[in-house]
């Protein structure tokens, strides 16, 4: 009868979606499924619990619906988020129980939003571009919209029609209408706000049956398709997968992508949601999940906040519903193991059954890869070379893209190295302490403008003391880099070459990173950054890297009594020079210790520079960055090639009190060619003579090459060719 | 036939100790039972397949013995080292396996150095007052005797006569008469490096049959007793088991007490050194194991490299000869099951046993604890107060002990605070990086003395800027702190007070820490700290912590485009000012984030202060020192009390992107009542009261107190009483 009554309702509305619910989360027979595991399933009873230890309390009490007021971190921030939260877990709670306290649960606090919402303007502390109501910024708003779009649509058979409608036009409307025209062209936005407003209207017009939201959230507010979220599907990822914005966003971008396709894959199967753009998203969920840490951080490509891991919540629900969507895979699984919670959803409960039946792999299949960006893989893109197992990886990244939107740093083919499960060389990553209140209520914070995304804080060429694109965003998304070359596998040599044109109007910028492991098993990365330009410059290269210095090779003036910033301006003004050196004609070398092993930088100086020992923190009165030294080498010149070795090298057992290798092995340098098709270069590291050849410009892969080299013809095929005492390596 | 003519041997030569072989590290017997386990147990067959991989490489190849030239880390050093345990191990094998060629690289390698020490002066690079001949310092050399002994010791009955008379007139003879008449007053000192001397000079002895020997490493080179291992029994430890140079060096002396007691329990059983003193070495195994973290990191008490943990070498071994010598234990199990290996010995068989045959707990047994200083128990002491559960274990560290010889800190009444696993009030430990070449050969650095060692770098009280007792030690030796009263237990109220007289001219220092858990579960230590004086001071009290400033309740002059030291001298020299501030009036408040918690400093102002925001970093050319954060708060007068308060609050969730409780709860502060017999102070947290009374002088537990505080008689028993809310807590 409650089934006919549905119909009815549903045959005589014009903007009827889909007349059965639940569908936006899961269906009536995933639930069933899930039910008929419970008892089976360890992991799923465990997640089964901890959602219903957290709901069950809040059975029949009033739940407070405060008015907007706190930025982040505050009071009714913090209590509009659990609300959300324990809406949604309620909802599922009531399909998995039938019990109706948990419908009622739902229904209640729906009730007081419909109370509360019409009525909001914008909030108080609305200081971004895109403000929000019930939050201080829309994106929270959006996240409101899903996760109470879910909860409604799950509870919805249980709630009496006249609430229904006093929810979809009190609780719902007014939101959808705010995101759909106060911010139309905030939503109509190809990036990740975007994703999360599509995802929210989508999710509500499924809750509530309304095939305009529906429609304005595939197709845009015009509904011509250049916007929405299909628009989105086909913008903001490369054809390989890749999120433009890097892996730190795609983790939180991938859960309304997911869980939006979730919902469309029951209301709208015709679409076929996940088979779109070639599985768009089973791609862009592997590309996320390889751009890990061996600890499961997110590589911080642009802002990243560095704690982040593949355990957060998004990608739980992202990796549950990929398995029902896309079928079992050993590396979701071993990232589940690691989860070690799943979601009480069909991919959730196939997951528990998996990981209960068989053992999961211990790590994630890292692999050398490498990703175009741009919607059609025309932007430039990221290579990431791999070395070594388990926890002895080595993982050089190297980023040439586009810039990465509102999230993108100025660090066009910059370089960070992740080595025995640590950051060795790294990319400071964002400056924010999110949640926290009293950190600015848990925004970005000045010093991640000012600091963290200029190019001084990477590891890659700064021109004459300024940030690439001069610091500007609008001018920096107009470019990026293009790879030359590059070979990846398993191999002892992997490389890649990137350029980059347009980062300083008067420099065109080359690099090229080869990972090497020696014969006696000694891995180093050789990185060869070529400048060329008309006028002379000055030239800084930063290596941030984490750790205790233990060694120079050369002589250096240390600040002891006073101490002042590397520069003033740029991101410079939060270096302090805690030491300073001038050499020349020399190999120079700076050792340090991070935890058990030891790295060296090895630079060739031909003729002189200058090499500053820095630490973040100048400049710094709220105490927002942390204190981390960094290595900057200042040469001038009009086209220097700039030869760097980087060692990874012996051990530190202080428990054992015994330190081998402690010494770096390389002890010459040279460029033996340096012109504009070739360079060559050699590198003597202990007995071992190193020979690099590369080409400077764009080569076939097959294409055989020769230079010649001390009077001596070396030939070689494509882009490089490595030999160790003369042996191709 | 051999052990006749073994027994022959010995009874006629004069020196004869014992005539049975082995006996150093294990007797025959003994080996037979590991030999029957062998097969059975998976640990103990693991130590085993270790050993055998490190020796058989070397079983009938040349090994190296090189006349002695270079610094620890060097290659000779590294290589005398690793001759000896290789040494030893081969002992072991050849026991193990009876296969005559691990007996015979003993012997090879013993008759080179039988070539080499008779020749040997002082090392080239020997510094020390005790010079080393095959090592840099003398230390060293004991090293290889205790290691070489029992090496010998172990092949003895399969080396022919002539070359053990070569052995022992060559390789022993030079260097155990080196350290009895060379360095006699080194030897007879009562110090951990004369341990090592003694059990070197006494396990040659049971090794050689020498009885001349190990009656000088017994009783002193003139053998009355004074000094010797028996006098080291009795002298270094307190009647508590605890080790006057702290935990650090407990960890590295053990190995000596044990391993030369586990000699001489087969050697002289009659001695029955395990029951010496009541078990003085079972009590300073677990007084040891109690002051390590719940890492297994010792907790850093005078000199100490932080890395060092209970998992290194000579806890494996002492703890396996305690479990042979003292029986199963609990405790000691749930350490091995984290060392993860077992020597090949009777007691590391029987652990190896256990281990495989039922879980062993998954952490140390840890309590709140107190030691006595002093050989009799009369030289102040160190308080650990412990609070919570596994890993929400909070331990407070109180130091109110006699200096600690040579490797002391002047930090008289210093505290420090670990919580959920890390250290986060800190003591800064030691500057060294033990076995780095780079890093003054692995030495102490210059720093550890000018900085590590100094008041400042501790939280205690710093008057006039100068360090305790003038920062020299023979004047740090003659005093020691002295407890007034505590509370140790399980309950919701801990606390220690304890009061210094010496270390400045004419200012006494009584500090009192209380570990009090709030009715909500919320944990802080009150510190009140009374300095009574005649003159005016200025008393600077030092936080040295770990973790990123999250906020302070005042205003404050950041150092932001030029930074300078402190202060000039005693430590102040290192560290960089950050921030300064003036408060007047007021509860200053520091918060700060540690991992995934908050903790906060609140201190009562109630005329004026100076806060500096400082770090570890100034004056290090060399780069010595890790950059550390410190609040120090700086006041002017005659005799102040001071009062803080420390909260553990909240928690950070990055992942989930939550902070709670990230604001301390404390809101106001008072000193009720302050003289020479009585303080009471008042405390607001949130909505509760807390009350502490205390007695400023010693008392007996059960007296009964009473003050009139606002009027109302408060009346309790003993040194303290603490209430919430009018009622005893």
């Amino acid at each position: 009868m409650m089934r006919l009554l549905v119909f009815l309702a549903c045959f005589l509305s014009s903007v009827c979606v889909h007349a059965q619910h639940p569908l936006a989360f899961a269906t009536r027979e995933d639930y069933a499924g899930v039910r008929s595991q419970l008892g089976r399933s360890l992991l799923l009873n465990g997640s089964f619990t901890e959602i219903k230890k957290q709901v069950d309390p809040w059975l029949g009490r009033d739940i407070d619906v405060p008015t907007p007021k706190d930025p982040a971190g505050g009071y009714t921030h913090e209590q509009h988020k659990s609300n959300y939260t324990l809406l949604f877990n309620s909802g599922l709670l009531f399909n998995l129980t039938g019990d109706s306290r948990y419908a009622d649960l739902v229904r209640r606090v729906l009730l007081k939003y419909a109370q509360l919402n019409p009525g909001l303007g914008n909030h108080p502390q609305a200081t971004s571009s895109s403000p929000g109501r019930i939050f201080w910024q829309a994106l929270n708003d959006a996240n409101w919209l899903v996760y109470m779009g879910m909860a409604y649509d799950a509870v919805y058979n249980a709630i009496p029609p006249a609430d229904r409608q006093t929810i979809e036009d009190g609780a719902f409307r007014p939101e959808v209408e705010f995101m759909t025209r106060d911010l139309k062209s905030w939503f109509d936005l190809i990036h990740n706000h975007g994703v999360w407003a599509c995802a929210g209207v989508g999710i509500v017009g499924i809750a509530t049956n309304n095939a305009d939201y529906l429609d304005m959230a595939l197709y845009g507010t015009d509904k011509k398709g250049t916007s929405g979220f299909l628009a989105q599907l086909n913008g903001l990822f490369s054809p390989d997968g890749y999120y433009t914005e890097g892996p730190y966003y795609v983790r939180y971008a991938i859960l309304p992508f997911y869980v939006f396709a979730n919902a469309l894959s029951h209301a709208r199967p015709a679409l076929n949601i996940f088979g779109y753009r070639g599985q768009i998203l089973r791609k862009a969920l592997e590309a996320g999940l390889q751009q890990t840490n061996t600890d499961g951080r997110f590589l911080p490509i642009n802002d990243a906040l560095k704690e982040k891991d593949y355990t957060s919540n998004e990608i739980v629900t992202a990796i549950d519903i990929a398995w029902a969507a896309y079928g079992p895979n050993e590396g979701l699984l071993s990232v589940a193991r690691r989860q070690n919670r799943v979601t009480l959803s069909k991919g959730g409960a196939a997951i528990a059954a998996a990981l209960d039946a068989k053992k999961a792999p211990t790590s994630y299949p890292y692999r050398s890869v490498e990703y175009t960006d741009g919607a059609k893989g025309e932007e430039g893109g990221v290579s990431i070379l791999r070395a070594g197992k388990g926890s002895d990886l080595t993982t050089v990244v190297f980023k040439y893209a586009s810039h990465g939107l509102s999230h993108g740093h100025y660090d066009q083919l910059g370089f960070s190295l992740f080595d025995k499960g640590a950051e060795i060389f790294t990319d400071y990553g964002s400056v924010r302490f999110i949640g926290i209140e009293q950190k600015f209520g848990g925004r970005y914070l000045p010093e991640n403008k000012s600091y963290a995304a200029q190019t001084i804080a990477h590891n890659t060429l700064v021109v004459d003391e300024k940030s690439q694109f001069d610091g500007r965003e609008e001018e920096a998304e107009k470019y990026h880099g293009e790879k030359l070359f590059s070979g990846l596998g398993t191999g002892n040599v992997q490389a890649v070459s990137a350029r980059d044109d347009h980062a300083y109007p008067d420099v065109r910028l080359q690099r090229s990173l080869y990972l090497v492991v020696l014969p006696a098993g000694r891995k180093m990365v050789i990185d060869l950054f070529r400048a060329q330009s008309q006028t002379v410059h000055q030239y800084d290269q930063a290596f941030p890297y984490s750790g205790q210095l233990i060694n120079t090779s050369f002589r250096y003036q240390p600040s002891t009594s006073t101490q002042k910033p590397v520069g003033a301006k740029n991101g410079y003004q939060y270096l302090w020079k805690e030491a300073e050196a001038r050499v020349g004609d020399t190999v120079a070398q700076v050792s340090f210790l991070n935890g058990r092993s030891f790295y060296t930088v090895s630079t060739l100086v031909s003729d002189s520079a200058q090499v500053f020992l820095a630490r973040t923190g100048a400049n710094d009165p709220n105490f927002n960055l942390r204190r981390e030294p960094s290595v900057i080498i200042r040469r001038r010149g009009v086209s220097p090639t700039i030869l760097n070795v980087i060692e990874l090298h012996g051990s530190f057992d202080p428990i054992g009190e015994l330190a081998t290798s402690s010494y770096p092995a390389v002890s010459g340098m040279r460029l033996l060619v340096d012109n504009a098709d070739v360079t060559v270069a050699e590198i003597t590291v202990g007995k071992d003579v190193l020979l690099i050849a590369q080409r400077n410009v764009a080569t076939e892969a097959s294409a055989p090459q020769e230079a010649l080299v001390n009077g001596k013809m070396v030939s070689w095929k494509g882009g490089f060719g490595v030999w160790v005492n003369g042996k191709v390596r």
